[in-house]
């Protein structure tokens, strides 16, 4: 059976809004053109050829992705100047040297002196392999990985990559994670901070007579917030594409931005209970609880309706097994449950896109209705 | 390059300790002997053939799934005695009937009234399809779903799904959900009163002329905990044969029992903030956090040697982003940096196994040393 509307789908399903993708990816490119910064959209979020073809015709140029897969996946799309954005695991050297000498332009990270020293020692214990181009991530905000700004250890690190045949120095890069959950003028505020960061760091690498040339920054709300970004070779953003209830919460889309959403049958009734039982659970919604604490929480999703994708009054799931969701009223409300049928369908917006993204192997694409425009293929997991 | 030891997997990878595993089996069949019942294990744990044909040797004969597709892939191996025991989606009924039609001795669920009519009209729908059998869920501690003990309804969604020529009743099953988290007493009590719930329900039904030779009961603890399991036909256990951090800390299991394990590359070291970096975060891990709140919590995941999988000190993971962990001593102890190289290898114990093993494809068993033994497929996700 052809797949032509919702109700030929078998779910769970994941489904995207191409008219809200397509809103979503314009507007950072228009932010991007407003800061005068080349954007690099992260794929880890859409993992799909189809997406980063939306965001070539946007402008993107360069892409980053988080995993070798996702490289070897969309260079074998043709999709070549990719920056593989988290710290190096040596063991992953041959994978990665076969990408380059297959023409891919990859840039690979380490984010520490012992990671630098780790990296030169893969690259050059491999055979007749091309060198390696690797930036360095500065720690900007003790968020996640990083060398310290400042640190004695950035200057030998590079020098290191930059020294060895079987390596390049690419240049710098850092994550603003703490850019999240802060205020536009807080974030505005950190950015700037950041980016005198990465300026100062960039300033005594081209004294040491060190290249320079990637000055790479990141995360949404910072992209979203920077006054400005100058001395910043290229802006990363990964989530925005598709956002979610975190961001909404948080205040960097709306809910009706989100374009990503899980299809559920209704599976039972509970008048006793005040709940519906859906059949999506923790595998089909991620046990993602990043909105929980906040102003905002949404549990384990917002109920919406399948083929309008608006939500229905306050429903949310507030239980999730692993294959059972349960769906109540955030207030406690009493739910209209005649209004929802044992086998009916209904779409879940999720926390966190990328969590509850990653269960899924496909896209089924919609465009504000029940009919399906297409199917997308997407990359999991980390296997060859 | 073929896969001999750890060293020539690319991580995160997913382990599986084959002695460990064996042992996990061994115990649970050795329980459900001593309480006289057929043990019916839940393959949505596992999700893999190979684990299920060592529960056969066991002495199991028949087994339950949480998917369709689950059923799909054990019956391709050849098991046949499958128990679907998640509510149905109507939209279903055709893959449903098409495995039942090949020779797959499939058991379907459903939990309501509702429930029990929508099975009836799709199985109706189907042209030429032979009859699906429908269990009948009772609820019997408002956990999750089911159609409550002594309700009215019983009676009359059996009496639909058995005088349908479409449809058979197989008789009830529930879901002792509610034993999580008990004292052993606690959870013996508990059992006693579910024990007695369905076998109440089921003299109902025998007296009311419908057949009732299924009395289906699970949950590990409950198994574990009964004091006796007279007039349940099977006992449904799923993640004994695994385990997981959570099972140990209620004390279903000891922290050495756990046979699944992620295998993972250390990508930095932090003296700066007593921390590791590893390449395992919330796609590799998954963010459940059942041990939340719990004198046992563990974060993401308790830090254990790679080669023996003995934990290490009490490192957890405290944190993770998409593809990256932090690692430090739950107490805040020093970290002993040094015992660790960037590029060395450890593994993480998971909270909720189930969670954990969804995000691969196959294990890499093991043995208690370094040498890979086998590799083990699994089947995720919905799609047919």
């Amino acid at each position: 059976m052809s797949v032509k509307t919702l109700a030929d789908l078998q779910t769970p399903a994941l489904l995207l809004d191409r008219t809200r993708l397509q809103a979503n990816i314009d507007r950072m490119a228009a932010r991007a053109a407003e800061l005068g910064v080349a954007l690099r959209p992260h794929l880890k979020t859409p993992k799909s050829v189809s997406v980063a073809r939306l965001m070539q015709r946007a402008g993107a140029t360069g892409f980053n992705v988080s995993t070798l897969k996702e490289a070897e996946y969309f260079h074998a799309a043709g999709i070549e100047d990719l920056f593989y954005c988290v710290p190096f695991a040596p063991l992953k050297a041959a994978r990665a040297a076969a990408l380059v000498a297959d023409g891919c332009n990859l840039t690979l990270m380490t984010d520490s002196l012992d990671g630098a020293r780790a990296a030169v020692a893969a690259a050059e214990a491999l055979p007749d392999a091309p060198p390696l181009s690797f930036a360095l991530e500065i720690d900007v905000d003790g968020y996640r990985s990083g060398t310290p700004a400042g640190s004695p250890d950035i200057l030998q690190a590079a020098g290191l990559l930059h020294d060895s045949a079987a390596t390049r120095f690419a240049g710098i890069m850092s994550y603003a994670g703490a850019s999240y959950g802060k205020t536009p003028a807080e974030a505005a505020d950190l950015t700037e901070a950041h980016r005198q960061q990465l300026a100062a760091t960039r300033a005594l690498l081209l004294e040491a007579g060190l290249p320079c040339s990637m000055v790479s920054f990141g995360s949404t709300p910072a992209v979203l917030h920077a006054r400005k970004l100058d001395g910043i070779s290229e802006a990363r953003c990964g989530i925005y594409a598709f956002q979610d209830l975190f961001q909404a919460g948080i205040g960097a889309c709306r809910i009706e931005d989100i374009a990503v959403s899980v299809l559920c049958s209704v599976l039972s009734r509970q008048p006793q209970y005040n709940r519906l039982v859906i059949d999506a659970g923790g595998l089909a919604l991620s046990k993602d609880r990043s909105t929980a604490g906040k102003p905002f929480d949404a549990c384990y999703g917002l109920v919406c309706d399948a083929d309008s994708g608006e939500p229905i009054d306050d429903l949310v799931v507030t239980t999730v097994s692993q294959e059972i969701g349960l769906v109540s009223s955030r207030s406690g409300a009493p739910l209209a449950l005649e209004r929802f049928a044992v086998g009916g369908l209904v779409r879940v917006l999720p926390n966190h896109a990328d969590m509850t993204a990653a269960a899924y192997e496909s896209y089924a694409v919609v465009d504000g209705s029940a009919a399906i425009a297409d199917i997308w293929s997407r990359t999991n997991r980390w296997d060859p």
